[in-house]
């Protein structure tokens, strides 16, 4: 018998993603947010929530631009600072000695130092309530070459990425390899 | 500097969700997917993206409802299964012995043995090209109660979930804490 939890968004886990953006003087800002996700392969895009009241929302509305670094644990404490932190207020780059590097291919600055960086124009804005999903079409996926593997693909276990748990508002590593996708269950079929 | 890999979904890790449906003649469906994420927090809403050939597709359209059940790593290979299998061809349910248990709240089946459920009434569909974007507004979270801690709360290690990695086509398990939210990053403000 399960346990009600109420209405809540109480997912394990959620991605950590540092979204960037230019303000309205050209200052380069970033923040994380964990209500994201891919949503759709052709063209692909990646959607990101941000409530109206940040800083990011405006910036993203009027330069129709953003960018998604994803840190690596080394980075964990300036991801979790992009979080605390408002734009209005602090320079959070130079607050954290970490360098902005203007995309170019879009109206927004890209983390150096994190290993993943995605580039998006804004396709579509969606309303919901407290947040507004901006959907971005993803127009290139950049990384540090060390996070490649001998084929020059990316490799998730170099990467070292962290999800954040909304239900014990934590930050967990990656673990394990469990296995292959498309593969793992393929006997399953027809078992019945 | 960074290497280009193309306009590409290419984060280092996404959800692996089993999305819960309802065919025209009531059979109960799932499939896996791992486009998706938590898109606002007032209502509280959960995104997920599905091709319009899938079967669950139409479901959704046409019950205005389904579930996310999040499995743990003990059900890593019906995961994937869910993920290959399409519910016209087979009943997914009964190829992996799990349990259909139908909501009470929403017109859609969720996985009995799967630790984490969320239960959702369509609330925004998205068309983006390849992929639907499907906004459910969460109408309940319900758990095992051996993944909530003392205090009742819900507890990601317990849960053990796991992750895709879109670059490598493999899974990954929850490794190990990092520290906590809005609290590992608080002592970086003002620093510069």
């Amino acid at each position: 018998m399960k346990k009600s939890l109420g209405a809540k968004t109480l997912l394990p886990t959620a991605p950590v993603w540092v979204v960037g953006t230019y303000d309205a003087d050209g200052k380069p800002n970033v923040m994380t947010a964990s209500w994201g996700g891919i949503c759709c392969s052709k063209p692909p895009c990646i959607g990101v929530s941000l409530r109206a009241a940040t800083y990011s929302h405006a910036a993203i509305v009027a330069r129709k631009a953003f960018t998604v670094s994803v840190p690596s644990e080394a980075h964990v404490r300036e991801a979790d600072y992009f979080g605390i932190a408002s734009g209005r207020d602090t320079d959070k780059f130079e607050d954290c000695g970490l360098t902005a590097v203007r995309s170019d291919l879009v109206d927004a600055p890209y983390v150096l130092e994190f290993p993943v960086v995605v580039e998006c124009r804004l396709l579509e804005t969606v309303e919901l309530g407290l947040h507004t999903q901006f959907i971005g079409e993803i127009l290139d996926v950049k990384a540090s070459p060390e996070v490649l593997d001998e084929k020059g693909h990316l490799d998730s276990v170099r990467v070292k990425p962290f999800h954040y748990s909304p239900g014990s508002h934590a930050y967990y590593g990656l673990g394990e390899l469990l296995g292959s996708g498309f593969s793992l269950g393929k006997d399953l079929k027809g078992r019945a």
